[in-house]
């Protein structure tokens, strides 16, 4: 019997796939890094370890507690306080501080890569994750055009990926500012935001009740109430958010930006798909202008796969130099894990391997070759089984893998006449190669 | 005056790029991974983040101080002792006893990704570098037709890299095993391994007085000095090594496996690109058969830019199973550095961005768009450069990132008559789109 020296499962939290589905999460990942490079965005990549006064200057709370610290195992007296990046934000902050001089600003960027986060393990939740960024980053100043550019590219990806029905809803957090401005609520900003941030995930009377509790006036809870079912397209919300006629800039100004980025992605042919909606909030992050989420129509129930926004300043806690940015994520591992656990992954479309070559013995190695020369030439992936197993356990080989098997015989290399099988239908033809 | 606040340089000894560079390097990684696959090497990615007690379990000496560990800043009960791999061997061992009933033998595998040494940093050698590799794993035996399987690809991949005059040495490693024994030189061999690794670092004298220097009389100096000048083809080594008739069996055997491995090569066109030679050794590693190591024709003074071997046991430290193998590494890092300051990378071939369209003002927006979705169609990179600037600034922006700029203006909308200037060359030429 065989015997096992020591455990060898991943670490919890960590995602390990087998073959087959390394190549359909390698397919998604390569669909959004073309969709993000037609849209003009460059590569670059961080290194994953990074100086901790770096990558802790702007977390805190939990972020802070789940930072991976590193050492090396022998200390060299150049070794700074290390720590692996637990997102892709901090290290650009700190690259276009780097390299501000060398990088044409406004600078669209793409990133993707694994970022890692001690937290508690839990379903769907990586300790070591993939995030694919976007951001554009400006000198400055940015156009706010901008936000429609990241917006499009983000619902691009997502159709790219051929998800069913993405939606992206959108805000401008200056709206809500404004509105609690107006109301003359800004004192309890934080709590409301919160409130609204939780508003979809309980019954209605529970935000109500929230809302009650804070001793606001029953005028100013139907205000709230009334204003997050606001929604629409960009005529639709536009009459609703200039009914409330406050007078207030702030408010003014978030209407503005909203609507002039809705209304560039609706001439961009993203009318229904990009939608405003007034309990978008995106967490109590940094985000000051545009915020968006993206939902699949169908599974609304599995909550965003993730969205973006626009932020003031990028490296505040590295420079005085002003960098405001406009950005989007898409998470990945727990998007893959989620789409797979709903079936929605076809894998039978993504085999790693095309052609499984047979030889049925050493003598018809050599015209194997020649065959997979030819086929590797018309971009396929092509495996000779050069092993001496029979043939039956070739064929099984060559199931778990490849979508046809070819088998090479002292005929074959006569006549030259060649069959493949299709090993999920059985089906045979005559291979032209 | 602008202000730094924090040292922002990348951690010494990591590699970061600027995005010229950038997408130089991701299209040399790039053209690895689909020459790999389309020699039917499956992709598998193992965690960053492993148990120490499977990290440490093979390695030994300077490896083992040069690991990074890893913890969280706040620790959780569930979290084993975890450092960062160190190449991808052994997570690969750990993944094929782990998955061992889910996977197909031969078991064709690549592993593209970065690893982590905490070296001293020095010029080309990166602590965090990407490695790209193919193994085939068997179960208790793998055909030695595998070992040409993974050189041929190997030499692919340096061919599609556009490499000059990629050259592979191969050797095997029962053959010195064996001339030793034939020599009753066994005990001193970890020596004189150790000196035929170095040979062609030092002047022919170094390494005689080496051999001297172990007083194994005149005799076996002067055969070990012409041993180790035997290189050629097939044929010519043939004559050359079964002149010595030693009658050693381990000799034999290793010179049967290596004029197999030639000759398979030969046959796919690979003579005097794959060359028997007997100073390769492959350091004092755990390879057991054939070893190989790759250089460029006219840069041999860079040294070997990878290589590879074959090995008994890839999994011994995790379980009783047998798993033999053999595979071959790029380390991309190092070779992408060392093609860079030779100026070896053509940088103007592979621009981060094909199309800057330039809309003059706010009403060319919409055109602007439609165009870009019309090139991207097409299969290009397009940004759209929305900020305020000056004409003259947008040009001098997309000088920097891309290969043609459209402008779009009012006439251009107008006339659907479009014009992209070449940013190296300045020739302007019609766009049809």
């Amino acid at each position: 019997m065989v015997m096992r020296k020591l455990n060898t499962s991943p670490i919890s939290g960590m995602q390990e796939f087998l073959p087959v589905d390394q190549v359909a999460f390698d397919n998604m990942k390569n669909i959004i890094s073309e969709v993000y490079h037609s849209h003009g965005f460059q590569s670059i990549e961080t290194p994953t370890i990074d100086r901790s006064e770096i990558l802790f200057a702007k977390a805190g709370g939990d972020t802070e507690k789940q930072i991976y610290k590193v050492f090396k195992t022998a200390e060299t007296a150049d070794d700074a306080d290390q720590a692996l990046r637990f997102d892709h934000t901090v290290p650009l902050a700190r690259y276009v501080v780097e390299h501000e001089n060398d990088l044409a600003f406004p600078f669209r960027v793409t990133q993707i890569g694994r970022n890692f986060r001690g937290e508690r393990a839990q379903k769907g939740r990586f300790r070591e994750f993939y995030q694919c960024d976007i951001d554009v980053i400006g000198r400055n100043t940015l156009p706010i055009a901008y936000d429609a550019e990241v917006i499009s590219t983000y619902f691009s990806t997502l159709q790219e990926l051929k998800l069913k029905d993405p939606i992206i809803r959108i805000n401008n957090r200056k709206i809500l500012s404004g509105f609690l401005e107006a109301l003359a609520l800004e004192s309890l900003s934080e709590e409301i935001f919160g409130i609204i941030d939780h508003a979809e995930k309980v019954p209605p009377e529970t935000t109500k009740e929230a809302l009650e509790d804070l001793k606001i006036g029953d005028d100013a809870v139907e205000k709230v109430l009334a204003f997050i079912d606001i929604h629409g397209n960009s005529s639709e919300v536009e009459k609703k958010l200039k009914d409330f006629d406050f007078g207030n800039e702030t408010f003014e100004t978030g209407v503005e930006e909203l609507l002039f980025v809705l209304r560039l992605l609706e001439k961009q042919g993203m009318k229904d798909k990009t939608i405003a909606d007034m309990m978008i909030i995106r967490g109590l992050d940094y985000y000051t202008g545009t915020v968006f989420e993206a939902y699949l129509k169908d599974y609304k129930y599995i909550g965003a796969i993730g969205g973006g926004g626009r932020y003031e300043n990028l490296a505040g806690h590295f420079t005085d130099q002003s960098f405001p940015g406009v950005g989007g994520s898409i998470g990945l591992s727990r998007l893959f894990y989620v789409l797979n656990e709903n079936n929605l992954i076809n894998k039978s479309e993504h085999k790693p391997i095309d052609f499984a070559i047979l030889p049925l013995s050493e003598n018809e190695f050599e015209y194997s070759f020649e065959l997979s020369e030819k086929l590797r030439k018309k971009g396929k992936k092509v495996d000779i089984i050069f092993s001496g197993k029979k043939l039956g356990d070739k064929f099984n080989h060559a199931g778990k893998i490849a979508k046809f098997a070819v088998v090479v015989g002292e005929d074959e290399v006569k006549t030259k006449k060649l069959i493949k099988k299709n090993l999920e239908t059985g089906e045979k033809t005559p291979l032209d190669a």
